[in-house]
């Protein structure tokens, strides 16, 4: 049994809908027990906030202008798809009425004047469960016994809303009940992706992209064969195309170096997708609906080797370095110790730690946006001791990337760190900051920004990732 | 005025004593105003030490031993130098009786088989107290009109025996007292290095090396001109040349390069001496005894550029990686505050701190002797953790070794990484660990212990440390 | 200038309003410099909070029912009130608008089946808004350019949704602004009581009983020269009237007594009240609608002393005491240390602490209510201990009351706990706890809540506070 | 079996010697299977302590003098006591090596000038090694087949000197080595109180009136049926009778009673005495040497209840009240947290601790010669927030003592605490602070120094405790 998940380009019009359903049906065709997870049309999801953000700020009329937009759209895929007019007729009248509660719900935020991450999550959710119905009814004109299911019904989730994590058992369970006796019964379940709800029915959201989770949650619940994750790329890639044009799709990678690759930046698959389906063993395919016959990428439990020790280069721009110098009267331990309860107290995420010098300065890196409110919170922790010296100097620069070499084989192939900061040099770009620890499978850095496009085509060209099979060795 | 410090060996025997004499007599000649200070004689630090230490241990004859053996050392250099038969008897009697006065100390530690850190501070302190009279002596005989002084009564420090910090204030008040009206009177005193003592009176030594602090505070109570740490080597090298035998003295660096290189394990000197100096801006000096025509090594608030970004290379070897390995349960800063609180209890010195991957691991460097009293202290702070799975795993990988490349040039020169990191490459040395921060003026990396001598050499030559002045360019 | 606040059953009905209408009258014929603060009317907050909280939880009529009900209960006090048909019709149709959106926020919070915060915050005010209408309109009927004035409009605040802190520079610039023009114009505000505003225009509410508070702002905003709060009894009582039939009225209290009576659970006045009138040195007067002519009490920033220590008896039923033991292996300091620190961590109110015993078993007081959540937490940081037995237990009884005795001349008046005391050991019952510190104004214990209906009198008896002027004395 | 510690008193001189000896022989040959515990003779561990403390500050004769002194001491009362002169000889001849050791020893300490805790506990265990070589003898002359034994070769314990804790496990091994053959071949060990040794044999002493911690601690070790606290008085009593003439001895206390009386003053008993042979259920008998045919108190696991609710009435004088006066922007929690990790740094002891009060202050107590470390370190760790008034003060009451009023019956008795603060409240003493729990044994309260003699006498009274066993019940 497979999980299929479709994102939003996948469903994005008539056209795209149209071959992601003949792929769903050649699926279920070939072995008849398949689970659909599908996300909302591509830009559904942003209107949707984009208009509670607007209602909640007073816009009188985001609500109307949403509903209309909504029906419109769907409608009109729907009216190209479904000949039958009958079918079609109900399947526009169900769109209808779910744009009809969504704009209800848009409408309430406009008259309390507060979006909350709760209200928010179930706004949002309208996209999926509007292409699900009209994915469905799609497969239905084509004979394919598709149902659509709303997953507030099978995912259970804590209450984190806006990113949630799944109650698996509480899933299982749900899924055993809900979509096991569909498949049994030879039905073939159209799930909406990226949305969950609590154990009492708030409706709650993966987190973006969180449509790749719901298909590795499901398939984790369901004990699937393979997840195969449609999207509109052949698959994971050497290095994002748009700066290097000679990347190239790897066939195969470890759920650790997906992880690595997804935590520092690669957008083809979510972050947390991996762990469901790597705690069963189940293997993940990225495959592209628009070039179903690439064979894509697999991730799996292990990789074949293929020489390279180095897989592909990943980037996230808009980061900050935050620096603590210290003056030698506090321990370096101490020092550390009282940064990160600190930021520990705000929250944010740390992407980087640093520590290297007989000034006791500590570095690590924060994305920008967080970097002020992090800042503050340490001017307010060590107010005193700037006061009295004995810390020296706090400061942000921001305007940052880390960029992140990510491979399996690094482990102790000596060469890889010199070709990686040598290449830089070669190219005059400066390094603004490195941590790498043992046993990691990844060499990261910080460099400005606005070398990020110089820099990893140059890192993917100094390894030969985009080259022919036999150039791709590292560290000789 | 100059403070000159004279180490172990410059005062080792009556061939290097008869040079130091003549260098500080030339030096006095010259304009006058000198503070020598002085080092024990080569090898008797340790013998004090083994012996205070076998004495606690139980060792009856030690106690008799050692004052035999001092009073042996010392006479031997006094009969070969002194040749005033009165002058040598007095003070053989001198350094009979300081010998004497030590040899109840240590007798006492073994009555009550306890080495209290205070005891063995006192007892170090004969070491220094006795090479001030003989080389007083030495000076006397040749007209000099040198008069030993106790730096107990001169240098006030707190109550860290072992590595006591120097309180400047009340230092420069005894300072005033005792050395300025002895050089008004045209005396040249030869103080003793090592060691000061609390306000109550109780001899503390300022740890390893500690002769260099004592020259460096006594320059900083004095308002010297400058301080000359005479020593048994040209200068600060670019490396060490038992591992390169090119390595080439360099004839400048900056304060904060010299406190970077002595913290990452260069030898020729102490870490904390630059810093009283510094803060008055006095350029250190580093001679050598053997060969005084040499220029040596001037330390300075700044220093003239000569186009090289790297200046030199140390290693620390006997380190150990402890590596926390977290699960995702926990953030990145939560985790870090909790190991550097409990590392910070055990009052344990961190090298490098190093955390970047999805894996939420974080790593640190400490010295091997203290990796298991840390690893125990985790091991307690994290058993719950470790229990539930909330922490996967801590470890420590022993055998390993700090390398430090230092140059304040290489802040904004692209390239450096790349050359350090393409060189270890190109020799097959695998690097555990790297952790280079922003506005830094050296990259720290971790290889393993064995591999030092094959990488310190190689880094050396391909920043053409070593090489004439035509090839020292990095970055190009 | 004074602030004069009307509590919920001042406003309660026609026959409470048009007493209240008088008593303004009266004032503001007097001295024409005045502002008056009304509650809601008596059970409308509740009635707005428990159609919110249908709405959410699924009642398809609660706004509708809500809408009807708050026209109807002000329209009719309004009929009764204003005959004026013009002022009676316009006031009606400002009512119906204020129900109208009112209804529309519940019916938002329906759709959304979510009541956060702050939407409850918006909800609740109403109750002001329409009482203020309605009482304007009855003192204009009357001749009195009574003007009502939202408060959102005057008192800023943070953003703690349902127990807001006033921001109080903020507020004094909103109130010259709004307030001060109306009273040079001769005009009498009629301010809507318990709650304002964030600066972005939140609506926030002050907390149960915010009216009081919302005076005491306004007071110090305006620098008035006394607060009125008019309530339903004569003022601060001596006990609680129901437990203690012979409770007198106290003519005269400080700042501090108060604070600590309404702190430890008595209701007249709401803990927050004292401190913005305080902090001016603004008498409050407590004086009761019913009843004008009684003079009422005055909470001042001193207290005539009138012989008596003890000023008057409260006590809050529904506490719980949470014990931890420890076993002697963890050191006091470090026990309590660890247990406060993580109540910190749940935000849990602590009424009282104690600990004195070889037994390092440490106690204190919080809500019944909160209790669990506590003890959970404290299962958790005290989870290995238990295990290890460095803890022995921690437990919770419930059922328990505090019981405060009040008055700032017990300190260093001896006798008092005596009397206490003893009083309770004549009537058999048995202290659970006690902690009192020095320089403290009163006395506080912990006993069964079964038990304050005996304690409360024999204490109030004991120390003659029901009596003739005569007998107040204590400790003789 | 029985373990038999005979205190300072009851070694002092010749004749309470030979008394002693009359007590052990007639106990031997009773039932003959007999430990005895003695503690050195009155004032030498005094004498000890002064003798190695002047020998640090330089006293030059102060070994020299103590040699003498101890020889002369524990001499005289041999030459009374062993009439055969032989046995007289050898036994000299044993105490003079005895005292030239530790005069050896204090000699050291002189030359190094520092009495370290590890040579102080060292030199002060010869007072009871001399006694228990004394009283062996004594013994012998009589007949007694007596061995002198000494406690750091049987007692283990770990290193913290000046108030070691014991390793039971560890001392039952050596006990069983050591102790049980010398009692199967029908010996009497006398073994020396209040030292043990580290496992590697460094001298600890248990604190001081640690010989009572001794004899529990063999009694555990030895599974023996009793323990027999000899001492200079006829028990446990009501009071002190220096303060309260009528007081009285008590037939029987239980284990928790008498750990509470300890913890909180009497001076009887050492506080740590009751543990080991509380986990064994061994009871513990307060005899008095002076007469013997006293039956003394009882301390076991039971106590037959009397009808007494309170049993005795102790007081620790020299202690301070600090306060930490809050400003309401903390909450109890974090202040209490932040207040005894504070403390808890320190290492001080913490007696009580109480809060109640909306000026959230809170109160604990220490002992006065403590109180100025305590105040420093709280100043350091609330600097910034005494400057932004976050804590608006920090204070010492000095010249305070804490009485503690004992009885296991007062739990769920009335009318104790009435009793207790009314009788105060007569005598016009004033209360400085509360703290009692529930579930204890005890209520403990401040009052001023000055006052314990008038308050101690007063309660004794009030609860009828000297009294006839007729009037001896509380609460009614």
């Amino acid at each position: 049994m497979r999980v299929m998940k479709f994102g939003g380009t996948s469903v994005g019009n008539a056209v795209a809908i149209d071959r992601t359903a003949r792929i769903i049906a050649d699926a279920y065709r070939g072995d008849g027990r398949l689970v659909a997870v599908v996300s909302a049309m591509s830009g559904v999801t942003n209107q949707l906030i984009a208009a509670a953000q607007a209602a909640a700020e007073g816009d009188e009329q985001a609500a109307a202008r949403l509903q209309q937009e909504l029906v419109e759209r769907h409608r009109g895929a729907a009216a190209e798809l479904i000949p039958t007019a009958a079918r079609l007729e109900a399947t526009v009248s169900r769109l209808t009425e779910l744009a009809t509660r969504c704009a209800r719900l848009v409408e309430s935020v406009h008259v309390l004047r507060d979006l909350s991450p709760r209200a928010q999550d179930w706004i949002v959710s309208f996209g999926e469960r509007m292409s699900a119905v009209l994915i469905a009814a799609v497969l239905e004109e084509r004979g394919i016994p598709a149902v659509p299911v709303d997953s507030d019904k099978v995912i259970v989730t804590d209450d984190h809303f806006g990113s949630a994590n799944p109650l698996l058992d509480e899933t299982r369970a749900r899924a055993e009940a809900i979509l096991v006796p569909l498949l049994e019964a030879g039905k073939l379940p159209v799930v909406t992706g990226f949305f969950g709800a609590t154990p009492k029915g708030a409706v709650t959201t993966l987190g973006r992209g969180g449509s790749d989770f719901s298909a590795s949650i499901l398939a984790h619940a369901l004990d699937a064969d393979e997840v195969w994750i449609w999207t509109d790329v052949d698959g994971v890639m050497t290095a994002d195309p748009r700066l290097v044009p000679s990347a190239r799709t790897l066939p195969a990678i470890s759920f650790a170096e997906a992880t690595e690759l997804a935590y520092f930046g690669a957008k083809v698959i979510h972050p947390r997708t991996m762990q469901p389906a790597a705690e069963r063993g189940i293997p993940i395919w990225i495959k592209n609906t628009f070039n179903p016959e690439h064979p894509g990428t697999r991730i799996g439990p292990d990789t074949s080797s293929n020489g390279s020790v180095v897989k592909a280069i990943t980037a996230i721009p808009g980061v900050s370095v935050i620096t603590v110098e210290g003056s030698g009267f506090l321990s370096v331990a101490d020092v550390t110790a009282r940064v990160f309860e600190t930021v520990g107290r705000t929250g944010v995420n740390v992407f980087m730690v640093f520590q290297a010098s007989s000034q006791h300065s500590l570095g690590f890196v924060v994305r920008r946006t967080d970097a002020s409110k992090v800042l503050r919170a340490l001017e307010r922790e060590f107010e005193l001791d700037l006061l009295k010296g004995r810390v020296a100097r706090l400061w942000e620069e921001p305007g940052m990337a880390i960029v992140a070499v990510v491979g399996a084989g690094m482990r102790g192939t000596p060469g890889v760190a010199g070709r990686v900061f040598g290449t830089l040099g070669q190219h005059r770009i400066n390094i603004v900051a490195i941590a790498q620890g043992s046993s990691e499978l990844n060499i990261s850095f910080v460099i400005r920004e606005d070398e990020v496009a110089r820099a990893v085509p140059a890192i993917h060209d100094a390894f030969g990732l985009g080259g022919s099979a036999g150039e791709r060795s590292a560290g000789s």
